[in-house]
């Protein structure tokens, strides 16, 4: 243990995957790994990119990996979203575009495996941000689809959140419906070179009027950008750059904990969500009969689950 | 507590105030005589009634209330929509019209305080929900505002959904951002008198059409009403009993069986969020600072809550 964790400081690539492995699974010995390297966390600059399926994300997450690289940055990503190409769902063009960073160790890019996770995808994915943030890269990138709960949690508890909308989609009522349009410090509309891009910018800054802003408040700014060319990308980073910047370092150190609150909240729920699920026909049958309160089901359950918790913590000890 | 059920059972208003006010409080005594009459819930059809604040809900209760007098329907109300008269939100003229069923023994209508529920509101506007089942209400209507993964979730715990739009309120864009589109068994386009109906009602069916649908599946109907004028009204309890038809007597017990569902989530729910607001920060401190991992943070906070629950249990023997 203590040897990758020198090797991972020293910079290792192997064994920054070897440590992700065991984080993400969740094993004690990827907990307490990160547990001795919390202190060098909250340095990186944590970006969540989300929207639609097919609004284009890897690609621009691949442009804005290039711009980063530019500046000298090292980029850190982590791919949750099922259709991206870095999770392996999709196009065989779009994999071997992403190759061109395997020999660039100033990128690395991780996809998270959907199942697997004892604590729940959420914490898994939070946990890789650590580490990554822990071993240096300078941005860490989020990307994954707008869709679920868990999702939704993960990107905002990113420092800067884009949601990128795409011309088309039934426009700007996909991003209502997703309820990603509140969580946007940057909005990004790719394939600008759509028809309908004008009207959708017009939609989404029509709705950003309808929200409550002074002057104190970040007004989110709307890019339009053609990834697939890397248009429009510089100025994206450039915005993103901007919130990063009226963040401070004081927002920043805010979001940095809203991480570590959003992981423990993650790995509660699921570990409440998986102990309901397998009681739950139990408990309401209970409770229908009049056998129980559901007060009574509920301590029961609690009990349960802190028996279970102990016992797990004995099997840490040994 | 003898003396309370049979009053109760009685038909005693009263009496009925009174076991509301207990089990609302979420105290033992509440939540024992509830425990005492599950074997008689599970009887009344239980609709919910949601939508924005200014949707009209309230009129149209008041107008359903009416309707289903006429069909000699005993009729229970809880209300939980701030801006609802019954929950004393709002305007006299509002409160004055409701009062016309006060001295009706067929009505009962109760307002839940948005605040002093020690299971959380949701888990006891469920319980005076089931107290109304209880006691032999035919019908029982919760009103309440649309927002708020809460109020979502009591109100998807209805056997039937209504879901209640109006005219030039930003349209159904509006509903899709309350996230409450997909939740409607019956669409209800209240003001249908005002401008901009027709679009809204053109909208609503446009996004309908997208889902999926089969022949088996309840697709939603679009009813316009007046409720001020009782336009409408009538038609809408029409749908609104076709789809209690088409639930069936299997369908009916899975919607109690998922409310008695939600009373527990939500008992656990809000035990869990309390004790983690209380400990949020000492938590999100211990594993920033490497003294502990999260899951660590948790096993101590499930510990705690079990503990506290039995120290609850105890004081409830004696």
């Amino acid at each position: 243990m203590e040897a990758l964790r020198d090797s991972l400081l020293a910079g290792d690539e192997r064994a920054l995957a070897r440590a992700i492995s065991l984080v993400e699974a969740g094993s004690d010995a990827g907990q307490e790994l990160l547990r001795g390297l919390r202190d060098r966390t909250g340095r990186a600059a944590v970006v969540g990119i989300t929207g639609s399926p097919g609004a284009g994300k890897s690609t621009l997450t691949d442009a804005l990996i290039a711009v980063l690289r530019e500046h000298g940055r090292r980029v850190g990503v982590v791919a949750i979203d099922p259709t991206s190409p870095f999770s392996g769902g999709a196009i065989l063009g779009d994999r071997i575009r992403m190759t061109r960073w395997h020999s660039d160790p100033g990128v690395f890019i991780r996809s998270m495996a959907t199942r697997g996770h004892l604590g729940g995808l959420a914490a898994a994915t939070l946990q890789v941000v650590a580490l990554l943030d822990a071993v240096g890269f300078d941005h860490v990138l989020i990307e994954t689809v707008g869709v679920g709960q868990s999702e939704v949690d993960v990107v905002q508890a990113a420092d800067t959140t884009v949601v990128v909308l795409t011309p088309g989609q039934g426009d700007g009522v996909q991003a209502f419906k997703a309820g990603i349009m509140e969580i946007a410090d940057v909005f990004c509309i790719n394939k600008y070179d759509l028809p309908g891009a004008d009207r959708l910018r017009r939609e989404v800054a029509a709705a950003l009027e309808l929200g409550d802003h002074d002057a104190h408040t970040w007004f989110p700014p709307i890019v339009g950008t053609v990834a697939a060319k890397g248009e429009g990308v510089a100025t994206l980073l450039e915005k993103v750059e901007e919130h990063l910047a009226h963040l401070g370092a004081e927002g920043r150190a805010a979001s940095h904990r809203r991480r570590v609150r959003a992981e423990v909240t993650a790995t509660l729920g699921e570990q409440v969500r998986r102990a309901l699920a397998e009681r739950e026909a139990e408990a309401v049958d209970r409770v229908l009969s009049g056998a129980a309160t559901p007060g009574a089901v509920v301590r029961e359950l609690l009990a349960s689950l802190a028996a279970h918790g102990r016992a797990d913590g004995h099997a840490e000890e040994r």
